[in-house]
């Protein structure tokens, strides 16, 4: 049984926002970051809350993400809009790019934005949903260190690439996912680590290529992909795809660049926005209540929504106005003031 | 063991064309039929190859498919290329769209080929490669017949939904993979059916939601996407844009509108091409090495890519002038004549 604390939601904000001024961030990148940890923490998304607090005062503290840089916008073509993180966190970077994104989706129908040499640490969640609320359908994704051995071989390749997607619908919350290609998040992991737990033998294998219940060695080996063949193919193609097509670092550069310090993975980022309106014009509405019917029968047959577990905890969070968080965690967040 | 017969590949193809042309298809559309399920076989893909004929020659006997009917392109929005299939097979339609598309990601750096009102039954990956070969970075992606059951149900909402992507390799085959987000491909299990062979457990469930090795049984059930919940994820990921975002028909939507006939499925496709020269511009050759890295991490550790058993089957048909195509399958095809 973990002891927990509880927090009120502006003193989780407070809290994040204070340990990251204290260690050097600008007050603009401190609340961006500290926006997404407490929505991961508000939506019960444990390992992207407040435990990446951790991770982003140990990477400025290693000299790698630089706190203070303010992003660089640029109109890069008709269909993309490129913005230069120069070394800090992609979050800034993509509130600097989001609005010329959806413009362009407006414009063109679908429009990419790449966002160059950022430290990247945070779920993808938060930005398809941030688009899907401007009513464009977003896709995201980004390499990371490499961590993932491919599928039929033990050495690791591949970041957990996250894909993240939203649909806009009608009335309601959107509907999100935002997964590792990794069988788990490299967070899961790490938590088991702290818990002293031993993690399931389809996770990872150690150094020597076998199969490890022991969170440590998993670490130190190569995490498998989810889904086979079929789950590598798709983590190759976003290691592709936001890594050389945007000019941009590899899982395996990334690795190479942090040279040992343990700090977030530097590489680039790729979203993507459709507009419906442009697709199918008046027409839009009509189709996305045809997508309502997709979801029904999904949700009709006792079925999940991927983003359904996540809504029900921030419904819960707002309601009564609190996070829970470990108090072993909270006294780490706590000794970085 | 199966009795197999050779053909030559020119005989191959003028079988196919003779068999589509005398069941109604005119010659442009039987010849890209042709084209591609002659591709199938040649790259043993047989779940993909001339078996695909007899379900051609049902639909258009069926009254579902139009093998006449011309395609008509349209310049939709800046980033956006559309062609109506008019109820034609999409074939003739991905090469009515193919140039203003590639010509579109020239000028925009990402652009969208929507399909709309076709009936489809081939394989992704020959569109996704030829959009390589002209220097593209190409996805691909459908939805099908409701087939395929969400993770955590029983009752079929998704297609087989197949998401193909192409990376162009300076002086090589592209990177290619073209899967299923159902287990397995549906023609599998009606290969299965045809050799009176079981089926794994874990590829469906019977109508009552009860895991099967009945391929009978399973077709008549329903289909279990692959990789669990992020398999299902990435189906409804696809199911929704090459779908209701296009203004085209769900897999759902789909299978009512055949109404028992067993046609092909009839509904839109999405195709998205991304030019790595406007990406990076003069850097982008230097880039496409940076991913030649990635690809040896795979191969070098004895992974294979996914492509490359396809290509190895290729040479060797090219090398032999020959396939090999079960003698039953090649008289049931010649019934047709």
């Amino acid at each position: 049984m973990t002891e927990t604390s509880t927090l009120r939601l502006d003193e989780a904000f407070d809290l994040s926002v204070a340990v990251l001024v204290r260690n050097g961030f600008a007050i603009d990148h401190a609340t961006a970051v500290a926006t997404v940890v407490c929505a991961g923490q508000r939506d019960e998304c444990h390992s992207h809350g407040l435990y990446r607090l951790l991770g982003c005062v140990r990477s400025i503290r290693a000299g790698k993400v630089d706190g203070v840089v303010q992003p660089e916008l640029f109109d890069h073509a008709p269909g993309i809009v490129r913005v230069d993180a120069k070394g800090g966190y992609s979050l800034l970077a993509f509130e600097a790019g989001r609005t010329m994104l959806v413009n362009k989706a407006r414009q063109n129908g679908i429009a990419a934005l790449v966002i160059n040499h950022c430290y990247h640490f945070s779920a993808l969640w938060p930005e398809v949903e941030a688009l899907a609320a401007q009513g464009v359908v977003a896709i995201a994704m980004t390499p990371s260190h490499n961590w993932v051995a491919p599928f039929g071989g033990t050495k690791p390749v591949f970041g957990t690439n996250p894909l993240a997607f939203a649909w806009p619908r009608p009335g309601k919350d959107p509907y999100v996912f935002d997964f590792a290609t990794s069988s788990v998040a490299r967070g899961e992991i790490e938590l088991h680590r702290r818990a002293g737990k031993p993690i399931p033998l389809d996770w990872a294998v150690d150094e020597s290529g076998a199969p490890t219940d022991s969170a440590e060695k998993a670490l130190s080996g190569a995490m498998t992909t989810f889904g086979g063949h079929k789950g590598s193919a798709l983590s190759t193609m976003i290691e592709l795809i936001a890594g050389p097509l945007i000019g941009d670092l590899s899982s395996i550069e990334s690795k190479q660049f942090d040279n040992g310090a343990g700090a977030a993975p530097y590489h680039g980022e790729l979203l993507l926005a459709f507009d419906p309106k442009v697709f199918t014009g008046v027409e839009a509405s009509r189709h996305a209540e045809r997508a309502e019917i997709i979801f029904d029968a999904i949700i009709d047959q006792g079925a999940r929504l991927p983003s359904q577990r996540r809504y029900a905890a921030r419904a819960r969070s707002l309601a009564s106005g609190e996070v829970e968080v470990p108090s072993a965690l909270l006294a780490d967040i706590r000794a970085l003031l």
